[in-house]
């Protein structure tokens, strides 16, 4: 199911999703030249594996918990946890529970 | 109260202050060359007259209930309502409730 972005100005729930979390699925909030927002939806035992992207990222937990890593340290994350990641910081997520995060991420372009 | 900025890596609660709403003040959560992050805190009542910024925002709300104003767009914003402000836009707020809203600026450079 394609999700269509928010505009300028809309109102999007980011509120836990409840007994919605196990049909929901990742989807992009915002995406502009600047910025990208997303939902990440992980159900339990799910693993996103060490990665990394060019820019700054914020990580809010929405609901549920995780094992955040970011780079050799390790953070449980429940509701409303938050946390900030530098650019290019190697990061993974462990989700121990069905779980949904807000990332943000700070689009990084060539000058 | 000056209130350090999180590092990298380090958590910080951005759930509702519940009871201690009304002892807290606005804070810098995060701030680094391209990003700041800011809880924003208004007893019932309080307006945030309209202003802008140069780079994009996104806004949401922790707790309690706002009146959101972008350009002629008025939007009542609480717990769990997210959106998203274009650079440059025009905004402003009235709490029609004791709030708190997390604000994540993307700073922008001259080039």
């Amino acid at each position: 199911m394609a999700i269509p972005h928010a505009n300028a100005g809309e109102v999007i729930s980011v509120g836990p999703l409840g007994a919605a979390l196990n049909a929901a699925i990742t989807h992009t909030i915002v995406k502009t030249d600047g910025l990208e927002v997303i939902r990440i939806v992980l159900a339990a035992g799910k693993k996103l594996p060490p990665h990394q992207v060019p820019g700054e990222i914020t990580v809010q937990c929405l609901e549920g918990k995780v094992d955040f890593f970011v780079g050799e340290l390790k953070r449980e994350l429940t509701a409303g946890a938050f946390l900030y990641v530098e650019g290019a910081g190697e990061h993974a997520v462990h989700a121990l529970e069905d779980s949904s995060l807000l990332v943000t991420i700070v689009l990084k372009h060539k000058s």
